[in-house]
């Protein structure tokens, strides 16, 4: 069956970012050219053009991808659970993707390094974090978020927590006790009440993961 | 007066950190060479190294003292304050140092991003600004921390607000404004008591200065 050019052009872009995802990962921003990347895909040079600005904007787009992937994730488990549980296992899906994606941070922090005009592109992704928080705060019934001039920056907050872990790729205790403990600490600097019984649940929960 | 030994060293030692901290400030990390620090202190050469390893070393001290003057102001704070203005003062301290010492934090990612070792540098860094938050927690009479299996993790997650916004320096609102919302979030995430009236009373004492 004959594929479109929309596949075709589908299909190849798919292969750039593959191949512009494991060099960047490998050898780092500085030493990842255009060159190698199309070479790796096994495209013609020019083709990169046809899809991105520049070596940057594939970055930009890798970001992109992963911050989508994790809100997806947030968004069916706000969807599926009652509150306590809710944050913590969306916090605990959170620290599990770190470790896979440290490579992703590690190269967002490499290109804010190296280029001085990069900082909107880490504010951007940072937005991607925040915006689900900001969503679940404000459908927040009561609490702190009601309360607070500026849910916005509660929210920002908040993110700054994980996120802090996400780019050091470093978790002070093992995944499930930093859910449990950010879980604690998020619950009630909003307001949501959380009791000993919501705790006992918890621990046993990732007792038997 | 003739000056000892011990002086002279303290004084060339000084002139180095100087020289290399403006310099590293103005061209960043990889551009900085150990000849040219020694050049714009005026010193010879092989001074360097009676007085440092290398580059990074001088890095490491630099942001040592940046951590041992914020440490220094944190515990001038506790000592002189009530609880929920001591925390939203030192927050506020911390918050206005951000910007003059932003490009000491850009250096140290800069360092990381290009030098696969130089990670522990960081978490050292780190933990010169939890443990002070960890000993308020630990003086903290019930709250939060008595209940925490993990305290230390407690205040790691308390760190990390204000470390995000130190790394990327970009305050989601002004300082103050900022300073109060981490210090609700922070107050009722240890469960320290914080009323509509100190709130106010915050609120006033931003307002007025």
């Amino acid at each position: 069956m004959p594929r479109t050019q929309k596949e075709r052009n589908e299909e190849t872009r798919r292969a750039l970012l593959e191949a512009g995802s494991s060099l960047l990962r490998e050898v780092g921003y500085a030493r990842t050219s255009v060159a190698q990347i199309t070479r790796r895909a096994n495209r013609a040079h020019g083709t990169f053009y046809l899809h991105f600005k520049n070596k940057r904007d594939l970055v930009s787009v890798l970001l992109d991808d992963m911050a989508d992937e994790a809100r997806r994730h947030a968004r069916e488990i706000w969807r599926a659970a009652p509150q306590v549980d809710a944050i913590w296992l969306g916090l605990r899906d959170f620290l599990a993707r770190i470790s896979p994606d440290r490579g992703l941070w590690s190269l967002l922090e490499e290109v804010v390094a190296l280029e001085e005009d990069a900082a909107p592109l880490r504010s951007r992704l940072r937005r991607l974090y925040v915006e689900p928080i900001l969503r679940g705060l404000q459908e927040h019934p009561d609490g702190l978020a009601s309360r607070a001039p500026n849910i916005e920056l509660v929210a920002d907050l908040l993110a700054s927590m994980g996120l802090h872990f996400a780019r050091t790729g470093s978790l002070p205790a093992s995944p499930d006790v930093t859910a449990l403990h950010m879980t604690v600490v998020w619950c009630r600097a909003i307001g949501q009440p959380i009791t000993e019984t919501d705790l006992d649940k918890l621990r046993d929960m990732f007792a038997t993961n």
